[in-house]
Protein backbone atom coordinates (compact mmCIF):
# COMPACT_ATOMS: atom_id res chain seq x y z
CA UNK A 1 0.00 0.00 0.00
CA UNK A 2 1.10 3.21 -0.69
CA UNK A 3 1.94 6.22 1.91
CA UNK A 4 1.18 9.81 2.19
CA UNK A 5 3.91 12.42 1.35
CA UNK A 6 6.03 11.90 4.28
CA UNK A 7 7.65 14.89 4.36
CA UNK A 8 4.92 17.34 4.89
CA UNK A 9 3.33 15.15 7.04
CA UNK A 10 6.88 14.88 9.58
CA UNK A 11 7.26 18.80 9.01
CA UNK A 12 3.57 19.40 10.00
CA UNK A 13 4.45 17.46 12.74
CA UNK A 14 7.44 19.49 13.50
CA UNK A 15 5.12 22.70 13.20
CA UNK A 16 3.30 21.27 16.19
CA UNK A 17 5.87 19.95 18.38
CA UNK A 18 7.51 23.88 18.68
CA UNK A 19 4.42 24.72 18.98
CA UNK A 20 3.31 23.06 22.14
CA UNK A 21 6.84 23.19 23.70
CA UNK A 22 6.80 27.03 23.42
CA UNK A 23 3.69 26.95 25.10
CA UNK A 24 5.08 25.22 27.79
CA UNK A 25 7.03 28.26 29.47
CA UNK A 26 3.54 30.09 29.07
CA UNK A 27 -0.14 29.54 30.58
CA UNK A 28 -1.34 26.03 29.38
CA UNK A 29 -3.97 26.96 26.52
CA UNK A 30 -6.40 23.58 25.74
CA UNK A 31 -6.00 22.65 21.85
CA UNK A 32 -9.60 23.67 20.43
CA UNK A 33 -10.92 20.89 18.18
CA UNK A 34 -13.98 22.14 15.54
CA UNK A 35 -15.56 19.05 15.29
CA UNK A 36 -16.13 19.04 11.10
CA UNK A 37 -19.69 18.05 9.71
CA UNK A 38 -17.14 15.39 7.91
CA UNK A 39 -13.68 14.32 7.92
CA UNK A 40 -13.91 15.92 4.12
CA UNK A 41 -14.73 18.98 5.89
CA UNK A 42 -18.48 19.55 3.78
CA UNK A 43 -21.88 18.32 4.93
CA UNK A 44 -23.17 15.70 2.08
CA UNK A 45 -26.42 16.59 0.82
CA UNK A 46 -28.27 13.61 2.35
CA UNK A 47 -30.08 10.54 1.25
CA UNK A 48 -33.76 11.24 1.24
CA UNK A 49 -33.42 14.97 -0.41
CA UNK A 50 -30.71 13.70 -2.90
CA UNK A 51 -33.65 11.48 -4.10
CA UNK A 52 -36.63 13.98 -3.36
CA UNK A 53 -34.12 16.06 -5.95
CA UNK A 54 -34.02 13.27 -8.92
CA UNK A 55 -37.77 13.16 -8.53
CA UNK A 56 -38.16 16.95 -9.35
CA UNK A 57 -35.50 16.64 -11.89
CA UNK A 58 -36.74 17.06 -15.50
CA UNK A 59 -40.29 19.05 -14.05
CA UNK A 60 -39.40 22.13 -12.36
CA UNK A 61 -39.35 24.25 -15.51
CA UNK A 62 -42.53 22.67 -16.62
CA UNK A 63 -45.50 25.77 -15.90
CA UNK A 64 -47.94 25.41 -13.68
CA UNK A 65 -45.73 23.07 -11.35
CA UNK A 66 -46.97 22.51 -8.12
CA UNK A 67 -44.19 20.70 -5.92
CA UNK A 68 -46.39 19.74 -2.56
CA UNK A 69 -45.73 17.57 0.78
CA UNK A 70 -47.94 15.79 2.93
CA UNK A 71 -48.44 14.49 6.16
CA UNK A 72 -50.49 11.70 6.84
CA UNK A 73 -50.14 7.65 7.29
CA UNK A 74 -48.54 5.11 4.23
CA UNK A 75 -51.33 2.27 4.65
CA UNK A 76 -51.21 -1.38 3.83
CA UNK A 77 -54.12 -2.80 1.32
CA UNK A 78 -54.17 -6.22 3.07
CA UNK A 79 -53.81 -5.55 6.64
CA UNK A 80 -55.51 -2.38 6.90
CA UNK A 81 -53.17 -0.58 8.99
CA UNK A 82 -50.04 1.17 8.47
CA UNK A 83 -47.48 -0.54 6.17
CA UNK A 84 -44.38 -2.12 8.22
CA UNK A 85 -40.99 -2.55 6.60
CA UNK A 86 -38.30 -4.37 8.70
CA UNK A 87 -36.47 -1.37 8.95
CA UNK A 88 -36.03 1.49 11.34
CA UNK A 89 -35.11 4.77 10.57
CA UNK A 90 -36.48 6.86 7.86
CA UNK A 91 -36.39 5.72 4.61
CA UNK A 92 -37.60 6.64 0.28
CA UNK A 93 -39.97 3.59 -0.75
CA UNK A 94 -39.41 2.32 -4.44
CA UNK A 95 -41.26 3.80 -7.07
CA UNK A 96 -42.51 0.46 -7.39
CA UNK A 97 -43.76 -0.59 -4.54
CA UNK A 98 -47.11 -2.25 -4.65
CA UNK A 99 -50.10 -2.67 -2.65
CA UNK A 100 -49.84 0.74 -0.20
CA UNK A 101 -52.33 3.80 -0.76
CA UNK A 102 -51.34 6.80 1.23
CA UNK A 103 -53.73 8.51 3.74
CA UNK A 104 -53.56 11.92 3.87
CA UNK A 105 -55.81 12.23 7.34
CA UNK A 106 -55.02 12.73 11.28
CA UNK A 107 -56.77 12.89 14.66
CA UNK A 108 -58.66 15.72 15.12
CA UNK A 109 -55.95 16.09 18.61
CA UNK A 110 -52.82 16.45 16.07
CA UNK A 111 -54.64 18.58 13.93
CA UNK A 112 -55.62 21.18 17.02
CA UNK A 113 -51.64 20.32 18.01
CA UNK A 114 -50.75 21.63 14.43
CA UNK A 115 -53.05 24.48 14.56
CA UNK A 116 -50.78 25.62 17.83
CA UNK A 117 -47.53 24.74 16.24
CA UNK A 118 -47.91 26.88 13.25
CA UNK A 119 -50.30 29.60 15.80
CA UNK A 120 -46.63 29.91 18.10
CA UNK A 121 -44.34 30.10 14.59
CA UNK A 122 -46.23 32.90 13.45
CA UNK A 123 -46.45 34.83 16.93
CA UNK A 124 -42.42 34.27 17.35
CA UNK A 125 -41.72 34.93 13.71
CA UNK A 126 -42.41 38.54 14.26
CA UNK A 127 -40.53 39.03 17.21
CA UNK A 128 -36.97 40.79 17.16
CA UNK A 129 -33.83 38.37 16.62
CA UNK A 130 -35.95 35.58 16.62
CA UNK A 131 -34.66 32.28 14.33
CA UNK A 132 -38.02 31.11 13.17
CA UNK A 133 -39.00 31.86 10.39
CA UNK A 134 -41.79 34.55 9.27
CA UNK A 135 -45.09 33.82 8.53
CA UNK A 136 -48.15 35.42 7.59
CA UNK A 137 -51.40 33.73 7.50
CA UNK A 138 -54.59 33.75 6.27
CA UNK A 139 -57.80 31.82 6.97
CA UNK A 140 -59.91 30.53 4.01
CA UNK A 141 -63.48 29.37 3.64
CA UNK A 142 -63.47 27.47 0.66
CA UNK A 143 -65.58 25.45 -1.41
CA UNK A 144 -64.11 23.15 -4.30
CA UNK A 145 -66.59 21.92 -6.70
CA UNK A 146 -65.74 18.93 -9.28
CA UNK A 147 -66.84 18.44 -12.36
CA UNK A 148 -66.74 16.02 -15.15
CA UNK A 149 -66.03 17.75 -18.65
CA UNK A 150 -66.35 15.10 -21.69
CA UNK A 151 -62.55 15.50 -23.63
CA UNK A 152 -60.95 15.75 -19.84
CA UNK A 153 -59.82 12.74 -18.05
CA UNK A 154 -59.58 14.76 -14.73
CA UNK A 155 -62.20 16.02 -13.05
CA UNK A 156 -62.24 19.99 -12.91
CA UNK A 157 -62.04 21.80 -9.47
CA UNK A 158 -63.90 24.99 -9.26
CA UNK A 159 -63.02 26.87 -5.73
CA UNK A 160 -65.19 29.81 -4.57
CA UNK A 161 -64.50 31.67 -1.32
CA UNK A 162 -66.86 31.00 0.56
CA UNK A 163 -67.68 34.29 2.32
CA UNK A 164 -68.07 36.30 -0.65
CA UNK A 165 -69.33 33.21 -3.59
CA UNK A 166 -66.08 34.59 -5.75
CA UNK A 167 -64.17 32.41 -7.58
CA UNK A 168 -60.98 31.88 -6.31
CA UNK A 169 -59.45 29.48 -9.37
CA UNK A 170 -61.36 27.06 -12.01
CA UNK A 171 -58.35 24.38 -12.68
CA UNK A 172 -57.47 20.28 -13.61
CA UNK A 173 -55.24 19.27 -11.36
CA UNK A 174 -52.72 16.52 -13.05
CA UNK A 175 -50.59 14.10 -10.98
CA UNK A 176 -47.13 14.00 -12.02
CA UNK A 177 -45.75 11.88 -9.68
CA UNK A 178 -45.66 11.06 -5.78
CA UNK A 179 -42.34 9.57 -3.29
CA UNK A 180 -43.61 7.84 0.14
CA UNK A 181 -41.38 8.29 3.10
CA UNK A 182 -41.89 5.91 5.17
CA UNK A 183 -40.80 7.54 8.97
CA UNK A 184 -41.11 4.50 11.59
CA UNK A 185 -40.15 6.80 14.46
CA UNK A 186 -42.97 9.64 13.78
CA UNK A 187 -46.40 8.86 14.05
CA UNK A 188 -46.84 10.18 10.77
CA UNK A 189 -45.47 9.48 7.43
CA UNK A 190 -44.74 11.94 4.56
CA UNK A 191 -45.98 11.95 0.93
CA UNK A 192 -44.29 14.31 -1.71
CA UNK A 193 -46.10 15.03 -5.28
CA UNK A 194 -46.05 16.76 -8.38
CA UNK A 195 -48.61 18.08 -9.95
CA UNK A 196 -49.93 20.48 -12.54
CA UNK A 197 -52.48 22.79 -12.19
CA UNK A 198 -53.58 24.02 -15.27
CA UNK A 199 -55.72 27.05 -15.39
CA UNK A 200 -59.58 26.20 -17.07
CA UNK A 201 -61.55 28.13 -18.79
CA UNK A 202 -64.93 28.79 -17.08
CA UNK A 203 -67.38 28.49 -20.28
CA UNK A 204 -66.27 24.94 -20.21
CA UNK A 205 -68.88 23.84 -17.49
CA UNK A 206 -71.35 26.73 -17.90
CA UNK A 207 -74.28 24.22 -18.93
CA UNK A 208 -72.59 21.16 -16.46
CA UNK A 209 -73.70 20.54 -13.12
CA UNK A 210 -71.18 19.77 -10.20
CA UNK A 211 -70.33 15.84 -9.44
CA UNK A 212 -69.78 16.76 -6.04
CA UNK A 213 -68.27 19.71 -3.72
CA UNK A 214 -66.11 19.46 -0.34
CA UNK A 215 -65.84 22.78 2.00
CA UNK A 216 -62.30 23.33 3.15
CA UNK A 217 -61.76 25.03 6.52
CA UNK A 218 -58.36 26.33 5.70
CA UNK A 219 -55.01 28.42 7.60
CA UNK A 220 -52.92 28.86 5.61
CA UNK A 221 -49.27 30.01 6.86
CA UNK A 222 -46.85 31.88 4.43
CA UNK A 223 -43.69 32.33 4.32
CA UNK A 224 -40.32 32.49 2.07
CA UNK A 225 -40.25 29.88 0.22
CA UNK A 226 -43.02 27.78 0.86
CA UNK A 227 -46.60 27.89 2.41
CA UNK A 228 -48.54 25.55 5.09
CA UNK A 229 -52.02 24.47 4.52
CA UNK A 230 -53.69 22.92 7.92
CA UNK A 231 -57.07 21.78 6.54
CA UNK A 232 -60.22 20.72 7.63
CA UNK A 233 -62.16 19.12 4.19
CA UNK A 234 -65.54 18.37 4.84
CA UNK A 235 -67.54 16.16 2.37
CA UNK A 236 -71.47 17.23 2.27
CA UNK A 237 -73.95 13.98 3.20
CA UNK A 238 -71.31 12.95 5.76
CA UNK A 239 -70.46 13.95 9.42
CA UNK A 240 -66.53 12.21 8.29
CA UNK A 241 -64.28 15.17 8.43
CA UNK A 242 -60.45 14.47 7.10
CA UNK A 243 -57.50 16.60 8.58
CA UNK A 244 -54.88 17.24 6.01
CA UNK A 245 -51.47 19.03 6.98
CA UNK A 246 -49.58 20.25 3.07
CA UNK A 247 -46.55 22.38 2.79
CA UNK A 248 -46.12 23.62 -0.71
CA UNK A 249 -42.80 24.65 -2.22
CA UNK A 250 -42.56 27.65 -4.37
CA UNK A 251 -41.15 25.94 -7.24
CA UNK A 252 -40.77 28.84 -9.44
CA UNK A 253 -38.09 29.87 -6.82
CA UNK A 254 -36.63 26.75 -6.64
CA UNK A 255 -36.57 26.34 -10.43
CA UNK A 256 -34.97 29.65 -10.50
CA UNK A 257 -32.22 28.30 -7.75
CA UNK A 258 -31.59 24.72 -9.68
CA UNK A 259 -30.98 27.28 -12.53
CA UNK A 260 -28.34 29.21 -10.79
CA UNK A 261 -26.74 25.72 -9.75
CA UNK A 262 -26.22 24.67 -13.12
CA UNK A 263 -24.24 27.90 -14.10
CA UNK A 264 -20.36 28.04 -12.64
CA UNK A 265 -21.02 32.03 -12.38
CA UNK A 266 -24.32 31.69 -9.98
CA UNK A 267 -23.29 27.66 -8.72
CA UNK A 268 -21.92 28.74 -5.66
CA UNK A 269 -24.89 31.19 -4.73
CA UNK A 270 -27.54 28.98 -5.28
CA UNK A 271 -30.27 27.97 -2.67
CA UNK A 272 -31.43 24.81 -4.47
CA UNK A 273 -30.33 22.47 -2.17
CA UNK A 274 -30.50 24.62 0.74
CA UNK A 275 -34.71 25.25 -0.16
CA UNK A 276 -35.14 21.39 -0.57
CA UNK A 277 -33.79 21.20 2.77
CA UNK A 278 -35.55 23.46 4.64
CA UNK A 279 -38.27 21.72 2.90
CA UNK A 280 -37.62 18.13 3.77
CA UNK A 281 -36.72 19.20 7.33
CA UNK A 282 -40.04 21.22 8.24
CA UNK A 283 -41.96 18.39 7.15
CA UNK A 284 -39.87 15.66 9.06
CA UNK A 285 -40.44 18.01 12.49
CA UNK A 286 -43.89 18.14 11.65
CA UNK A 287 -44.10 14.53 11.50
CA UNK A 288 -42.38 13.88 14.39
CA UNK A 289 -44.81 16.38 16.78
CA UNK A 290 -47.60 14.66 15.44
CA UNK B 1 -59.74 26.65 13.88
CA UNK B 2 -57.98 29.20 16.22
CA UNK B 3 -55.81 32.29 14.95
CA UNK B 4 -52.58 33.37 15.68
CA UNK B 5 -52.24 36.33 17.42
CA UNK B 6 -53.80 38.76 14.96
CA UNK B 7 -52.56 42.29 16.33
CA UNK B 8 -48.59 41.49 16.40
CA UNK B 9 -48.80 39.96 12.95
CA UNK B 10 -50.66 43.34 11.38
CA UNK B 11 -48.00 45.15 13.31
CA UNK B 12 -45.19 43.74 11.52
CA UNK B 13 -46.74 44.27 7.90
CA UNK B 14 -47.22 47.30 8.81
CA UNK B 15 -43.36 48.14 9.90
CA UNK B 16 -42.49 45.47 6.57
CA UNK B 17 -44.78 48.11 4.46
CA UNK B 18 -43.11 51.54 5.65
CA UNK B 19 -39.84 49.96 5.24
CA UNK B 20 -40.90 49.00 1.19
CA UNK B 21 -42.39 52.17 0.86
CA UNK B 22 -39.37 54.33 2.02
CA UNK B 23 -36.89 52.43 0.55
CA UNK B 24 -38.94 53.51 -3.07
CA UNK B 25 -37.43 56.58 -2.91
CA UNK B 26 -34.07 55.20 -2.19
CA UNK B 27 -32.07 52.87 -4.53
CA UNK B 28 -33.69 49.50 -4.78
CA UNK B 29 -32.41 47.15 -2.69
CA UNK B 30 -33.39 43.37 -3.10
CA UNK B 31 -34.69 41.68 0.20
CA UNK B 32 -32.54 39.24 1.65
CA UNK B 33 -33.75 35.69 2.50
CA UNK B 34 -32.12 33.56 4.42
CA UNK B 35 -32.96 30.23 3.84
CA UNK B 36 -33.49 28.53 7.83
CA UNK B 37 -32.59 24.90 8.10
CA UNK B 38 -36.29 23.90 8.99
CA UNK B 39 -39.42 26.54 9.79
CA UNK B 40 -38.55 26.36 13.12
CA UNK B 41 -34.81 27.47 12.46
CA UNK B 42 -33.03 24.04 13.54
CA UNK B 43 -31.44 21.47 12.06
CA UNK B 44 -33.08 18.01 12.88
CA UNK B 45 -31.08 15.54 14.36
CA UNK B 46 -31.05 13.27 11.24
CA UNK B 47 -33.33 10.04 12.26
CA UNK B 48 -29.68 7.25 11.05
CA UNK B 49 -27.79 9.52 13.70
CA UNK B 50 -31.13 9.26 16.43
CA UNK B 51 -31.00 5.24 15.86
CA UNK B 52 -27.18 5.01 16.50
CA UNK B 53 -27.64 7.09 19.24
CA UNK B 54 -30.12 4.89 20.82
CA UNK B 55 -27.94 1.99 20.11
CA UNK B 56 -25.28 3.43 21.88
CA UNK B 57 -27.25 4.78 24.95
CA UNK B 58 -26.34 2.55 28.22
CA UNK B 59 -23.20 1.03 26.80
CA UNK B 60 -21.00 4.43 26.46
CA UNK B 61 -19.82 4.23 30.29
CA UNK B 62 -18.56 0.36 29.94
CA UNK B 63 -14.87 0.37 30.21
CA UNK B 64 -13.20 -0.74 27.29
CA UNK B 65 -15.85 -0.25 24.82
CA UNK B 66 -14.90 -0.24 20.83
CA UNK B 67 -17.75 1.77 18.59
CA UNK B 68 -16.62 0.50 15.14
CA UNK B 69 -18.28 1.53 11.62
CA UNK B 70 -17.10 -0.80 8.88
CA UNK B 71 -18.01 -0.76 4.78
CA UNK B 72 -19.03 -3.47 3.24
CA UNK B 73 -22.32 -5.39 1.64
CA UNK B 74 -25.04 -6.53 3.54
CA UNK B 75 -25.52 -10.00 1.87
CA UNK B 76 -29.09 -12.06 1.51
CA UNK B 77 -28.32 -15.69 2.76
CA UNK B 78 -30.89 -17.07 0.24
CA UNK B 79 -29.73 -15.26 -3.13
CA UNK B 80 -26.11 -14.91 -1.80
CA UNK B 81 -26.60 -11.49 -3.42
CA UNK B 82 -26.30 -8.12 -1.64
CA UNK B 83 -29.67 -7.53 0.33
CA UNK B 84 -32.78 -6.18 -1.79
CA UNK B 85 -35.11 -4.08 -0.02
CA UNK B 86 -38.29 -2.29 -2.10
CA UNK B 87 -36.76 1.85 -0.54
CA UNK B 88 -34.72 4.09 -2.27
CA UNK B 89 -32.74 5.79 0.53
CA UNK B 90 -30.53 5.06 3.34
CA UNK B 91 -32.38 3.35 6.03
CA UNK B 92 -31.37 0.96 9.30
CA UNK B 93 -32.51 -2.58 9.40
CA UNK B 94 -34.49 -3.60 12.14
CA UNK B 95 -32.84 -5.57 15.49
CA UNK B 96 -34.57 -8.47 14.36
CA UNK B 97 -34.32 -8.85 10.38
CA UNK B 98 -33.15 -12.11 9.39
CA UNK B 99 -31.86 -13.95 6.69
CA UNK B 100 -28.69 -11.57 6.18
CA UNK B 101 -25.16 -11.52 7.19
CA UNK B 102 -22.54 -8.47 6.90
CA UNK B 103 -19.41 -9.12 4.56
CA UNK B 104 -16.32 -6.60 5.78
CA UNK B 105 -14.57 -6.65 2.33
CA UNK B 106 -14.31 -4.92 -1.19
CA UNK B 107 -12.41 -5.05 -4.54
CA UNK B 108 -8.82 -4.06 -4.72
CA UNK B 109 -10.23 -1.19 -7.03
CA UNK B 110 -12.15 0.30 -4.06
CA UNK B 111 -9.42 -0.35 -1.42
CA UNK B 112 -6.56 1.36 -3.80
CA UNK B 113 -9.03 4.44 -4.59
CA UNK B 114 -9.72 4.67 -0.44
CA UNK B 115 -6.28 4.57 -0.40
CA UNK B 116 -5.72 7.43 -2.53
CA UNK B 117 -8.58 9.54 -0.96
CA UNK B 118 -7.11 8.77 2.39
CA UNK B 119 -3.96 9.87 1.39
CA UNK B 120 -4.63 13.20 -0.32
CA UNK B 121 -6.39 13.74 3.41
CA UNK B 122 -3.58 13.42 4.95
CA UNK B 123 -1.53 15.71 2.65
CA UNK B 124 -4.53 18.10 2.40
CA UNK B 125 -5.21 18.55 5.84
CA UNK B 126 -1.32 19.53 6.37
CA UNK B 127 -1.76 22.94 4.02
CA UNK B 128 -2.62 25.99 5.64
CA UNK B 129 -6.56 27.37 5.92
CA UNK B 130 -7.84 23.71 4.70
CA UNK B 131 -11.13 22.89 5.72
CA UNK B 132 -10.61 18.91 5.88
CA UNK B 133 -9.55 17.16 8.81
CA UNK B 134 -6.05 17.09 10.49
CA UNK B 135 -4.66 12.95 9.70
CA UNK B 136 -1.64 11.38 10.87
CA UNK B 137 -0.79 8.35 9.52
CA UNK B 138 1.17 5.07 10.42
CA UNK B 139 1.88 2.07 8.42
CA UNK B 140 1.40 -1.51 10.15
CA UNK B 141 2.65 -5.26 9.67
CA UNK B 142 0.74 -7.04 11.89
CA UNK B 143 0.06 -10.46 12.68
CA UNK B 144 -2.99 -11.30 14.92
CA UNK B 145 -2.63 -15.46 16.37
CA UNK B 146 -6.42 -16.87 17.89
CA UNK B 147 -5.92 -19.10 20.73
CA UNK B 148 -9.38 -21.03 22.22
CA UNK B 149 -8.49 -20.91 26.12
CA UNK B 150 -11.21 -22.97 28.09
CA UNK B 151 -13.24 -20.82 30.06
CA UNK B 152 -13.59 -18.37 27.42
CA UNK B 153 -16.06 -18.40 24.98
CA UNK B 154 -14.76 -16.21 22.63
CA UNK B 155 -11.15 -16.55 21.23
CA UNK B 156 -8.57 -14.48 22.47
CA UNK B 157 -6.28 -12.90 20.37
CA UNK B 158 -2.32 -11.82 19.97
CA UNK B 159 -1.60 -8.90 17.78
CA UNK B 160 2.26 -8.46 17.42
CA UNK B 161 4.14 -6.15 15.17
CA UNK B 162 5.65 -8.26 12.40
CA UNK B 163 8.79 -6.09 12.13
CA UNK B 164 9.42 -6.61 15.39
CA UNK B 165 7.92 -8.99 16.70
CA UNK B 166 6.85 -7.55 19.76
CA UNK B 167 3.44 -7.69 21.59
CA UNK B 168 0.88 -4.95 20.60
CA UNK B 169 -1.91 -6.53 22.76
CA UNK B 170 -3.25 -9.41 23.97
CA UNK B 171 -7.10 -9.21 23.88
CA UNK B 172 -10.85 -10.74 24.36
CA UNK B 173 -13.12 -9.18 21.59
CA UNK B 174 -17.11 -9.66 22.92
CA UNK B 175 -19.68 -8.37 20.84
CA UNK B 176 -22.52 -6.62 22.11
CA UNK B 177 -24.56 -6.02 19.22
CA UNK B 178 -24.59 -4.42 15.55
CA UNK B 179 -26.67 -2.23 13.00
CA UNK B 180 -27.16 -3.27 9.86
CA UNK B 181 -27.46 0.34 7.09
CA UNK B 182 -28.60 -0.33 3.79
CA UNK B 183 -27.46 2.45 1.58
CA UNK B 184 -29.34 1.59 -1.94
CA UNK B 185 -27.35 4.21 -3.63
CA UNK B 186 -24.02 3.50 -2.72
CA UNK B 187 -22.09 0.35 -3.63
CA UNK B 188 -21.06 -0.29 -0.21
CA UNK B 189 -23.14 -0.23 3.10
CA UNK B 190 -22.40 -0.08 6.36
CA UNK B 191 -22.16 -1.97 10.02
CA UNK B 192 -21.69 0.35 13.51
CA UNK B 193 -20.82 -2.50 15.73
CA UNK B 194 -20.39 -1.91 19.66
CA UNK B 195 -17.61 -4.49 20.94
CA UNK B 196 -15.87 -5.37 24.42
CA UNK B 197 -12.01 -5.44 23.81
CA UNK B 198 -10.88 -6.74 27.43
CA UNK B 199 -6.50 -6.76 28.17
CA UNK B 200 -6.06 -10.46 28.88
CA UNK B 201 -3.10 -11.84 30.71
CA UNK B 202 -0.82 -13.76 28.50
CA UNK B 203 -0.38 -16.78 31.10
CA UNK B 204 -2.91 -17.74 29.88
CA UNK B 205 -1.87 -19.13 26.34
CA UNK B 206 1.82 -20.64 27.90
CA UNK B 207 1.34 -23.69 26.71
CA UNK B 208 -1.47 -23.36 24.29
CA UNK B 209 -0.68 -23.38 20.23
CA UNK B 210 -2.71 -20.71 18.51
CA UNK B 211 -5.47 -21.76 16.04
CA UNK B 212 -4.73 -19.39 13.65
CA UNK B 213 -3.54 -16.42 12.56
CA UNK B 214 -4.33 -13.60 10.32
CA UNK B 215 -1.65 -11.17 8.63
CA UNK B 216 -2.48 -7.47 8.64
CA UNK B 217 -1.15 -4.97 6.67
CA UNK B 218 -2.74 -1.95 7.92
CA UNK B 219 -3.06 1.97 7.14
CA UNK B 220 -3.68 3.84 9.89
CA UNK B 221 -4.80 7.34 9.74
CA UNK B 222 -5.88 9.05 13.13
CA UNK B 223 -7.88 12.40 13.41
CA UNK B 224 -9.81 13.98 15.94
CA UNK B 225 -12.39 11.86 17.56
CA UNK B 226 -11.68 9.07 14.90
CA UNK B 227 -9.05 6.46 13.24
CA UNK B 228 -9.46 5.28 9.94
CA UNK B 229 -8.32 1.57 9.07
CA UNK B 230 -7.41 0.42 5.93
CA UNK B 231 -6.16 -3.06 6.23
CA UNK B 232 -5.54 -5.95 3.77
CA UNK B 233 -5.29 -9.33 5.82
CA UNK B 234 -4.63 -12.21 4.46
CA UNK B 235 -4.84 -15.75 5.86
CA UNK B 236 -1.93 -17.77 5.38
CA UNK B 237 -2.62 -21.20 3.93
CA UNK B 238 -4.96 -19.40 1.22
CA UNK B 239 -4.09 -16.88 -1.17
CA UNK B 240 -7.69 -14.85 -0.35
CA UNK B 241 -6.84 -11.73 0.53
CA UNK B 242 -9.62 -9.12 2.48
CA UNK B 243 -9.98 -5.60 2.07
CA UNK B 244 -11.19 -3.72 5.09
CA UNK B 245 -12.03 -0.04 5.86
CA UNK B 246 -13.34 0.98 9.51
CA UNK B 247 -13.48 3.99 11.18
CA UNK B 248 -12.92 3.37 15.00
CA UNK B 249 -14.67 6.39 17.15
CA UNK B 250 -13.11 7.77 20.47
CA UNK B 251 -15.74 6.36 22.87
CA UNK B 252 -13.72 8.01 25.41
CA UNK B 253 -14.65 11.57 24.04
CA UNK B 254 -17.54 10.45 23.32
CA UNK B 255 -18.87 9.54 26.61
CA UNK B 256 -17.43 12.41 28.24
CA UNK B 257 -19.44 14.95 26.01
CA UNK B 258 -22.73 12.52 26.41
CA UNK B 259 -21.99 13.30 29.88
CA UNK B 260 -22.13 17.18 29.14
CA UNK B 261 -25.15 16.80 27.31
CA UNK B 262 -26.96 15.16 30.69
CA UNK B 263 -26.14 18.73 32.60
CA UNK B 264 -27.85 21.59 32.32
CA UNK B 265 -24.52 23.63 32.64
CA UNK B 266 -22.85 21.85 29.94
CA UNK B 267 -25.29 20.96 27.41
CA UNK B 268 -24.99 23.69 25.28
CA UNK B 269 -20.90 23.20 24.63
CA UNK B 270 -21.91 19.15 24.53
CA UNK B 271 -20.39 17.58 20.95
CA UNK B 272 -22.11 14.64 21.68
CA UNK B 273 -23.79 15.01 18.25
CA UNK B 274 -21.27 17.00 16.38
CA UNK B 275 -18.74 13.53 16.54
CA UNK B 276 -21.80 11.26 15.70
CA UNK B 277 -22.64 13.23 12.97
CA UNK B 278 -18.89 13.21 12.01
CA UNK B 279 -18.75 9.91 12.41
CA UNK B 280 -21.90 8.65 10.18
CA UNK B 281 -20.96 11.57 7.57
CA UNK B 282 -17.71 10.45 6.83
CA UNK B 283 -18.94 6.58 6.56
CA UNK B 284 -21.58 7.43 4.35
CA UNK B 285 -19.19 9.83 1.94
CA UNK B 286 -16.60 7.39 2.16
CA UNK B 287 -19.47 4.14 1.03
CA UNK B 288 -20.66 6.72 -1.84
CA UNK B 289 -16.97 6.33 -3.03
CA UNK B 290 -16.63 3.34 -3.24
Amino acid sequence: MKRANEETTENDNKKRRTAEEHNKTNVPVPVHHKILPSIFGILPIDDSINVISKFLEGHLGTPNIEIEGKLGKIMDNNTKDRVYLPVQSETVLAADFRGIRFVSDMTMDQHRNYNQILNKLVNDGNKPNVKTAFFSYRHIHQIDSFYQVPGHKEKLRLSTDKTNSQVINFIKKVNIGHLNIYLPNSPLDLRISINIEEKMDQSLIKDVEANYERQKDRLSYKSHALQIDLTQVHEPNTDKKIHELEIELDSQLLNHEKLKLKDKQTHEQSQYYNILTLFMNSLRMLARSG
